[in-house]
């Protein structure tokens, strides 16, 4: 054993002194934009329960995994799926290249601005036009593509970056679960390849933590060099079925809490809810039509209706934004 | 700030003490089974030139990245992968419930012991009997079975169990990368619902963190119970071109370092390889036949040839367990 002196010992105390309070400091703030009430009191509950070593309910650290849902969960998702106006601004960047676009649907209507027209044909609209944008690169070059496009495009409403567009109470919720032993994933029908851009630095979620939906790559050999090109076809639709498809295939182990929005989350919180010993299935509801949005069971976008209705019947937590958070976003840097 | 009382000094003093003993009882014991070497002396030089704050080669923790192939590579994969031997077995339990097998190939020839005539239809056959074993169940049956397999079935040759089966010198290699801060990651051909049930308790890699060949699974609803039912349809084959398309989809990070022991590791060597900054390519020869096997450019299984030649004329390091290992199996357990 290498001999301590008192000096060394007494330098080391006061970095042990210093981890201790910055730990009490952690605890006494735990989730300050949330607002006192049955809501915030089932969390903390529940972290308790499952990290109390030798009571029934403790979960070894092992076992700890917690899903999220991205858009409307994480971050807001109005007047729609950031993703979409990111594929729409590509449309407008990439157009010089694509003459045809003027006189193709639904790129011509959405070149002339009308975007209902373009998103007229409903679902194969948005994945002609993800697949025009998404597909066709390098995984490298889309990575600087959506890296430059987060760094500047503004939300339309609030003018705000989309990243910054993220809920400060959600934020706090993932820290604290992860400061209680919680290895914290997405689980979101966003794009993975958009979301592990900014994933560790907003959410402090790294890469290897994001499921999301997928598209093929291939292996290519370029002048000796390897490269993965993007290509227009599906690997997985992370949504609806496809969570807990995707749990398994990329998480491999069953989640002790999950948090979603809207019924694209269902069976994510049915198979959460599923397994044995303590489980937690959040719902956030949009409540708070001042400070964000109030949209549920007529939505098209992030529509909660039987979701809502099973969690209601099946006593999951349900989080009325208006209600249960101080404030939603982070407050803007000065 | 909460006063600290100096009795509580000492004893935080006293517990930082013992944690820096640990530490510097670790670094003395690196490696023990690796003979002292140009190889050992590669991953040293690798790991101390990454994690060295302030230096030119540091790698931040986040992206200490090492992807390790399995059969071959962390455990033997010889007469053959060990998960056809499981599949075999599977067969030979399953036979009563298909007395179709009897006259159907390649079942027929196996269940009368024939091997060779089995196998000789090639890759089909194969898939033929992994589709019929690995497919028809919910993963959670799956699961059960693969444990009690894993519990029970013992090598041919050495009589051990197969999870007992693993390379001592990879096991203290993957624990030494964790130790200073890499995150390790098995990148396999094998299924990952069949490595994902030893994974953690064999070699300390939860399952999140394997990527292996997948098969699609279905949600379903039984009784209102979610299950997932695996599907005889492949998802992604991890080998060759699969592995780096496996290490994107799945990790979405590069890694810094990778090991392998065939033709089958190639691409993810070369993608490893062409990021930028610090790299680790490591090949496993397998040398010793006295201890092991030794096989290389013509064997059927774990073929090393492509492979072997682009790593020689590249530089990266070539294990030679006879050479550089003590021993190859942990010892075994009175």
């Amino acid at each position: 054993m290498r001999p301590l002196r008192t000096r060394n010992l007494i330098a080391a105390a006061l970095v042990c002194a210093l981890a201790f309070t910055a730990t009490m400091a952690h605890a006494a703030d735990t989730l300050p934009s949330w607002n006192d009430g049955a809501v915030k009191q089932s969390i903390v509950n529940f972290v308790a329960k499952v990290t109390k070593a030798g009571s029934p309910d403790f979960v070894p650290e092992s076992q700890r995994i917690a899903t999220f849902d991205n858009d409307g969960t994480l971050w807001a998702e109005q007047p729609m799926y950031f993703q979409v106006v990111f594929a729409l601004d590509r449309v407008k960047a990439l157009a010089p290249q694509h003459p045809e676009w003027q006189t193709t649907e639904p790129f011509a209507s959405l070149l002339k601005g009308d975007l209902k027209a373009a998103l007229a044909g409903g679902e194969r609209s948005i994945v002609e036009i993800v697949m025009a944008t998404h597909a066709g690169m390098t995984t490298q070059e889309f990575e600087q593509i959506v890296t430059g496009w987060v760094a500047t495009a503004r939300h339309p409403k609030t003018k705000r970056l989309y990243t910054e567009m993220v809920y400060q109470p959600m934020l706090e919720l993932l820290a604290y679960l992860r400061a209680n032993g919680f290895k914290t994933f997405i689980v979101s029908g966003g794009g993975v390849d958009f979301m592990r851009v900014f994933s560790e630095r907003v959410y402090g979620i790294p890469p290897e933590q994001v499921v999301g939906s997928t598209g093929k790559v291939k292996f290519e050999l370029r002048d000796g060099k390897p490269v993965l090109v993007k290509l227009p076809e599906i690997q997985l639709v992370d949504d609806k079925d496809g969570k807990p498809i995707g749990i398994h295939q990329y998480i491999g182990r069953r989640p002790i809490a999950a948090f979603g929005n809207s019924d694209g989350d269902l069976q994510m919180l049915q198979w959460t809810a599923a397994g044995s010993g303590p489980r937690f299935m959040g719902l956030i509801r949009h409540t708070d039509a001042d400070r964000e949005w109030a949209y549920d069971r007529q939505s098209s976008i992030g529509r909660l209706d039987k979701a809502l209705d099973e969690g209601q019947a099946k006593g999951w937590t349900v989080v009325d934004m208006k209600r249960d958070w101080k404030i939603i976003f982070p407050p803007e840097k000065k």
